[in-house]
């Protein structure tokens, strides 16, 4: 491999990772700190970042760079920078300019036509934007090109090398079991008792708890923080700058505790990307399915935990004593791992969660190709809830308008939060087999071993290999939805009264 | 004027702000809420934004388009952007990139050098750093050009315009007065007890209190904030968002209290700014000697007037009655106005400060004119110090290593901030002129017709003068020291008893 090539491509990559992560610290801080004025000019700032970045990656120099060491490649790290820069050069430059401007005002003008139509559940006037948004989809799918369909180009760019085709595959044998769990949960002879999560959690003791929770997990306060904002996030400029962000809710206590749990999950993976390929693909997250993976394995698989609580909650009871105090650790337990059909994706269960996903994702997918019209997307959706949660929306905005998503044309973003829950079981249920302590440990508040499984398996690998290469590799076969359902029966069935 | 070349330009040069103000934000982050490991990410960050700007100021297309539309201004927005672009392109293009390198390289390694040598009070370990970057200063002067001495180059970057001679004659004929003066003070009869503003003032009723203050005086929270750093900063994305930052001392109330009436006075030049220009030069302030003169105004003139307190203190009394329970205001107001000869720049009185940056002034011109070797600056500062302050430092920690501006290369920025006084009181005694009833608004709280007397003279006009010219339009005559020694005897004769 030629070294002076080498150098010259790494440095443009590098620069391109450096204008992103610049842009995502202004957008952190446009969700924190910003004053109200300054949204207009923080908006041409990003916007400016974000050209500066594509026209380096379309540069027609960094394409003859990659030519010229395609096939030369001679370590691994070199090989995966190389293949995914020529992965998302190819995608930028086979999109013509004027189709990506085109977007940018269509979902900017959607974005606001969709905030209006949820406010007043009125989807005929988001109807117009979302035809605009599927046909400029649609063309700039055919414009990066596909080998199954038009959804797999649109896909292709949250959660590489997966497919429409396998997603589809996963999801229909989901379906059907996972919707008769959830029927068999509300029909179930016992029922938690919610309330007792939404009486009073002062918020300045829940700000020092969750950060003593983030903390115990393992997210480095070095090399991180948790700030405040209207939805939580997790950005990161490298290993060793890690921003979480949540909101506090004084009368819902599982908010803030598991939204850190969840926003640390994904700070982790960020904290234990490897250090020596900042800002270039090989020291950067594998996908979105991969992270959320991380986040979810965190949140529910540790954090909803009964070994979890047995170590936390008699310092829990004593930290929010006033709500807690009369509370056994059964019955917190309990209501903390509540399973029950609901309309809103973002509040769901960790059992009915991927339910909500998979309407989405059906309706996604028929919509991009051709089979589903966007003025049929209310009754698809409420038939489909019906179908798969057992309840109807009483209106769109508790409906089809709920989620941001398409009002900003990001079809294909969805499917890699359920992708993320399978890809959480399978590896949760490797790293038991492959430490049978593990239980043990989570009840003794030693989460180091299993951190260190996860560094070893998955974080420091970066992009190394892809999502399905990775899944393989670690626990031996392909993504399956079985981890999964083993582990949501084997939690919930004994706690709901369920025949195994 | 043609208006294509015109809008080709003005999007260059809009680029090149949004790019340096991206930047800033970087900056303000890494002063305020960056967790202690992002240090190393965050350099590069801002080196490469940097490096992106440089590149496009420096760009053969922008000279080609400033070359285009020069002589045909037809309106005095493009004529200010055109002037100053041309400018700061003739700068950076002079300039060859390695000598850039080399003092990046230097000023990182002086840094570093300075902050032991100051620790240990060592000048040896220092001074060959000093020497490389006062040699690296000339070249760079050189490279520039200039018609009178290499220190006018160096001058021109902070304070555009302004000149080695101007600024040599100003200070020669206030040395001596000044210097007079506060000797006459340090015999005076009376003396103020500072020790009350040493006892506990509580860190939270600090913040509040300076916040209402900040507010008083017209600061625009929905535009601005305060955050916490160990230096005290303002900085500006434009006027819907300037941030500035404090340090609370809890034994040592002026500390954050004129900190952030100074900072604001910044914050307020920045809310003032043209909005309509946002990113290039008629949008942006007119030099650092110009900003210096908004803080000074409303930290000093204001602020530690005596009507300001009228208003105030009664209410500050109650806001720290622990502290200031049994302080009348007049002992109050003497204590906040305490004029004595001291070591330390930064914690010097409004009096002497501009003598500590005269002493600085001579040393550094002496320097780049070769007519003072880096090796007899600890006795050259010394002498001035006995001479012009009447104390002599006991070691180099506490005179020529106290600040870091020299270990940067930062030649010619120290003259700002006496400029910066000169200006305040020059541009203060027309606001008296023009507004009799200035003293009695200052005592009802009312701040809003100085402000706008400051937005429709200074703000609101952002580039379009340069300083002299800006002082002469305002005051009608050019930058003068009498209105600064007239301020100072005026207000301290009386309170020190000494005779007019």
């Amino acid at each position: 491999m030629n070294r002076d090539h080498y150098d010259a491509f790494l440095a443009r990559v590098r620069e391109i990772g450096q204008i992103d992560s610049a842009a995502q610290l202004l957008d952190w801080d446009s969700e924190t700190y910003m004053p109200a004025k300054g949204l207009a000019v923080r908006a041409e700032q990003i916007a400016t970042l974000a050209r500066l970045s594509h026209e380096r990656l379309i540069d027609p120099s960094l394409r003859d760079l990659i030519e010229k060491l395609d096939g030369e490649c001679d370590d691994e790290a070199a090989e995966t920078n190389i293949r995914e820069a020529r992965r998302l050069a190819a995608r930028a430059s086979r999109v013509p300019p004027d189709l990506v401007e085109r977007i940018a005002r269509v979902s900017t003008q959607a974005k606001e036509s969709w905030q209006q139509a949820r406010k007043n559940s009125n989807f005929e006037r988001f109807q117009p934007h979302l035809e605009q948004l599927i046909d400029l989809r649609r063309q700039f799918a055919d414009a990066i090109g596909y080998k199954g369909e038009p959804y797999d180009a649109l896909l292709d760019e949250y959660e590489p090398g997966m497919t429409t085709a396998e997603v589809t595959r996963l999801f229909a044998t989901l379906r059907g079991p996972l919707a008769d769990f959830v029927q068999a949960i509300a029909e179930a002879p016992r029922r938690p008792d919610t309330s007792i999560l939404k009486r009073h959690y002062p918020k300045q003791t829940q700000r020092l708890w969750c950060r003593q929770m983030a903390q115990a997990i393992g997210f480095d306060f070095d090399g991180g923080r948790i700030d405040e904002s209207a939805h939580p996030f997790c950005s990161g400029a490298g290993p060793g700058d890690v921003r979480l962000t949540t909101r506090y809710q004084e009368n819902f206590f599982p908010a803030a505790m598991f939204g850190i749990l969840h926003e640390a999950g994904h700070g982790l993976y960020e904290q234990g990307l490897p250090e020596d390929h900042l800002f270039v693909p090989r020291g950067q997250a594998v996908s979105l399915g991969i992270h959320e993976s991380q986040s979810r394995l965190w949140e529910n698989f540790v954090g909803r935990s009964r070994p979890f609580w047995e170590r936390f909650y008699p310092q829990c009871r004593i930290a929010f004593h006033d709500a807690l105090g009369d509370v056994s650790l059964d019955d917190f337990y309990f209501a903390i791992n509540a399973v029950s059909p609901s309309l809103i994706r973002v509040e769901a269960d960790e059992v009915t969660y991927n339910l909500h996903i998979i309407l989405r994702f059906e309706i996604e997918r028929d919509l991009i190709a051709g089979k589903l019209e966007a003025r049929d997307v209310p009754a698809a959706w409420n038939d489909k809830m019906e179908a798969l949660v057992g309840i109807r929306p009483e209106n769109d905005a508790n409906g089809c308008l709920q989620d941001i998503h398409w009002s900003m044309g990001g079809f294909g973003y969805f499917p890699t939060y359920a992708l993320g829950n399978l890809y959480a079981a399978q590896f949760y249920a490797k790293a038991q087999q492959d430490m049978p302590d593990l239980t043990d440990q989570l009840g003794h508040g030693d989460f180091a071993p299993l951190l260190e499984w996860l560094r070893d398996n998955i974080h420091r690998h970066g992009q190394h290999f892809r999502a399905g290469e990775l899944v393989q590799r670690v626990t031996g076969r392909a993504l399956s939805i079985e981890p999964f359902l083993d582990y949501v029966s084997d939690k919930f069935a004994p706690l709901y009264g369920l025949d195994a």
